[in-house]
């Protein structure tokens, strides 16, 4: 499907008012267009930067058509967004990417279909759906190593490492089936990796795909905290690692702006690259290209929503980009004074509560 | 005079509502700070990317006062802003830069005898007060070579070229005294450049100063086309160039960006510097800092207002930035397929009119 750009001055609906939808809107204007932010929190940091605001709930359907009449286009920033809410916007915008990207990425037991159904490399899991299901499972998975190392991890809702436990042996079941209840989940074989990272792909309309370099992540408790490019990752495993988020977006007809997440798998001496988890959007790990880029993801993201050419993808300079948590962005003065080089972005957030994302940094170096 | 640092959440205020207002809202944004924006034009291209609207006009004293009290420092975009409008700002909020900064450079004559009272080299000139003092200052000026190229200046409100007339020989002083009638002017010696270029400095409240490279301007009909950096000046003339820049903010008290037009003089085989004008703001000609420099001329200008630490000015990469007026902003998607490493930014003005700054693109290339 090709799509008419839109023309500057047109609409671009943001779902979702956080600070991927304030980024997303700061890139739409830069490029002359209006941003239009859909939120249900009236302190969204999104609104303080675009032309048009809608503080309603996600089931408010009649907010959601005035929504969509007004957009020339309409996105969102994250994944867990009502599909029935998508449906009412698709019926009357353009709506990128699309709605199954959105319902795959959502749901890791139909994400996790979804990749075999490709027949691409993911941990090995059973699903699990509720309690009774997770004895079976373990056994499946741990095959006879009772100290295997799993992971449960809810089918809805989890991010930033919410939503999931750990499970080391026999004992831990007891816990975990107590957790889970009823829920649907997924069970999966911890990976033993050398290091995380991303991949992090555009696609426009017509199926150009361009990939930024995919940086190296340090999580902490779940919560990503430092995304570094170049990452250590030998050639053939980058290629691999592209040509796998490549496949992904060409499957769902993706439009815009797709981050992979990846373990570089420890693998014969070597390195393998192995799916964590795919995010329909812009990416906390990509950050760093609005300032080590030419074109950063959040404008090619729009560019690409708009049916506009994509930029760049290209590197100018090393970076290190630092996520600030709760109450270290009070250290921002600190922070500049510490590096002239360093680029700080904060999010207009009020409540510095622990281990909400308040801003982030890029410390930008010649590139090596 | 040292500030205390304004707190992320605070409010800063920008007298102008244009392309300059917007761009400076839109670096206050990324660094945590709300934009409220003060213009007459109910569709200025700021409003739409700032927290708050502040539409009414300069000579508005109530308008201006609840402005003023509203935001926690106040910086302007252009230098035609009523001096009564600053002073009133001032007394309810903290203005940056200064209204001493904006009174020398609105009119052409206080700006010429600021700077002969700094002894900083301009071109040759006289002051002329109607048009009965054109014959004798056009006499002092050509002394005896009367075909000496000359420029006729009003004192106040020139921009882009307007308010000012050429002279080249007697014949042209009957018009230029009927264009003149009963105002003031500036009347010039043209000076024989090889090139234009602009110092772009920025200083804190502390008189810590940092230079961006200075770009060479091409201009066209007055108006500025294209800003290339590196500019092919030699490393004694950029010294000198900066330290004039340099010593205009000092004695200015100046805080935020500031930026002085200059020419490459010809002297004697080699190149002099030669101040063209001052203007006590970010500058067209620093767009390309945005996109080439770790921290741009808008954030800097920002953190500068707002008492923050300033953040390199180094360039990371060589750049091009042209101006797209009036309809050649219609090309903007030509403008994308041609290049993909050209960063595009529109301004959100609605009508293009013939010689209107609509927007502009930089083109990085690597470092040389």
């Amino acid at each position: 499907m090709t799509i008419e750009p839109l023309p500057p001055g047109a609409t671009v609906g943001i779902v979702g008012g956080g600070q991927l939808g304030r980024m997303m809107a700061q890139a739409a204007a830069k490029i002359g267009l209006k941003a239009s932010i859909f939120a249900p929190d009236a302190e969204s940091p999104a609104f303080e930067v675009s032309a048009f605001q809608h503080c309603a709930a996600y089931d408010d359907g009649a907010a959601l058509e005035r929504f969509a009449r007004e957009a020339d286009a309409v996105t969102y920033e994250f994944e867990n967004i009502p599909s029935a809410a998508l449906a009412i916007i698709e019926q009357h915008s353009r709506l990128a990417p699309n709605r199954r990207a959105m319902e795959v990425s959502q749901d890791r037991i139909e994400e996790r279909r979804f990749l075999d159904g490709l027949e691409l490399p993911c941990a090995p899991y059973a699903e699990v759906h509720g309690k009774d299901d997770l004895e079976s499972a373990w056994r499946a998975l741990t095959a006879g190593n009772p100290d295997t190392l799993l992971f449960l991890k809810r089918a809805r809702y989890g991010y930033d490492g919410k939503g999931q436990m750990r499970i080391k042996g026999a004992g831990d079941l007891a816990a975990a089936r107590g957790w889970l209840g009823g829920g649907d989940a997924l069970l999966e074989k911890g990976i033993e990796f050398a290091f995380e990272f991303s991949i992090l792909c555009v696609r426009d309309d017509r199926g150009k795909m361009l990939f930024y370099d995919p940086p190296r992540n340090i999580h902490d408790d779940g919560i990503l905290r430092e995304s570094i490019v170049p990452a250590p990752l030998p050639d053939d495993v980058m290629r691999t690692a592209k040509n796998t988020a490549g496949e992904i977006a060409s499957a769902l007809g993706y439009v815009g702006v797709l981050a992979v997440e990846m373990f570089a798998e420890k693998r014969n001496g070597g390195l393998g690259a192995v799916i964590n988890e795919i995010a329909p959007r812009v990416h906390n790990s990509g950050h760093w290209t609005a300032d080590a880029c030419t074109v950063g993801q959040f404008e090619n993201h729009i560019r690409a929503v708009a049916g506009w050419p994509l930029g760049s993808t290209e590197r100018h300079s090393d970076a290190r980009m630092v996520n600030l948590l709760g109450e270290e962005a009070h250290g921002w003065q600190t922070l500049l004074e510490d590096n002239p080089s360093r680029s700080l972005t904060l999010y207009g957030k009020k409540d510095a509560m622990n281990g909400r994302k308040m801003g982030h940094y890029v410390d930008l170096m010649p590139k090596t």
